[in-house]
């Protein structure tokens, strides 16, 4: 069968396999054979559109932020009036993701730095530009419940915004070990229940 | 010149060179050639001594286990005499750890698990075993302090534990993808404000 691909889907699709193979396998045991079988398409129409598996990797990266950006920007919380009810229910949307195959919840950028972060210095950036970036979108809602409920430690909106991630590529690591979903759930609960007591916002909690 | 090697030396040498070579490049990436180039010996003595590269991660991961339980059992921390005192200073042991080089302070078990687990189901259990045995020293304490100081939460010692190592675990993978251990510190840092806020123990935090 003769199917004439249009450049840009068979690109996505190329995309696609990647945030597949490399989230299953890694980046490193990751071969462009597998990319190509995971998209249905010859090494011919990959290396039309990527030199390498490295340059790949690269717009698997960018590709992720687009999908992830997206994702988050347009999914409902993000119309809840309250800066803390928005915070807290990206808590809750992250957890609502924790389902199906561990490829298919977890971190493109963060499984990749594992692996490449002092061997491949353009990867890392990538995946630093990736997790920071993610960070970034955090930091105003987190800035104005500071404001707003009047919190004073010694902590930025900044630093709170990491630790969100940190939670979430530990309870990736931890569920990838056990090999479900369930203990990450655990994890997004303790890091749910970090930012109730932080904001004073305890209904709910019987601590 | 010759060397007489004595065989069990040579064994150490070359699972001390396979968690400073997997923590820095990874699993997949490390080849055996590395490692022998690392341990300063021969193929037929790495081959003496393991059969694979399987072999040797998994004789790493044991041996990776024995080195962290000594050190954390003989931590001048275990002494305290009040269970949260424990864990606050296991806390602050672990931030004092976060020095030198990123493959020197980040941990073998979450770094080749998120490589191997869909792969390799014997290096998953194995750095399963070596996670979930750490949480396991932490539960005495934390399961003591609940009682002692009568906290009461919709959590278990059990997921508490698993929470500092997911908090660990997190940072290791954001300080691999900012280049070094600043932010692993700072997440340190609200993974301790978080057990001094289950535990009402606000002394010195300001929140």
């Amino acid at each position: 069968m003769q199917i004439t691909q249009n450049q840009h889907e068979s690109k996505t699709k190329l995309l696609e396999a990647a945030l597949r193979v490399i989230r299953e396998k890694g980046y490193q045991a990751t071969r462009v054979e597998d990319v190509c079988e995971a998209a249905g398409l010859t090494k011919g129409s990959f290396f039309y559109h990527f030199k390498s598996k490295e340059a790949l990797a690269l717009a698997a990266a960018e590709y992720w932020n687009e999908v992830t950006r997206e994702g988050f920007a347009s999914a409902p919380y993000q119309a809840l009036e309250d800066p803390l009810d928005r915070l807290l229910a990206y808590i809750d949307f992250r957890k609502s993701l924790l389902r199906g195959a561990l490829p298919e919840f977890t971190c493109l950028a963060g499984t990749m730095v594992q692996e490449v972060y002092a061997t491949h210095p353009l990867l890392r950036e990538a995946c630093e530009q990736s997790i920071s970036g993610h960070v970034a979108t955090l930091e105003p809602d987190i800035a104005a419940a500071v404001r707003k409920y009047k919190v004073h430690g010694n902590w930025t909106p900044q630093s709170l915004a990491f630790f969100t991630q940190a939670a979430l590529q530990g309870a990736f690591v931890l569920a990838k070990a056990r090999g479900g979903p369930e203990v990450a759930e655990m994890m997004v609960d303790h890091l749910r229940q970090y930012i109730e007591l932080l904001f004073h916002r305890n209904d709910g909690v019987a601590v």
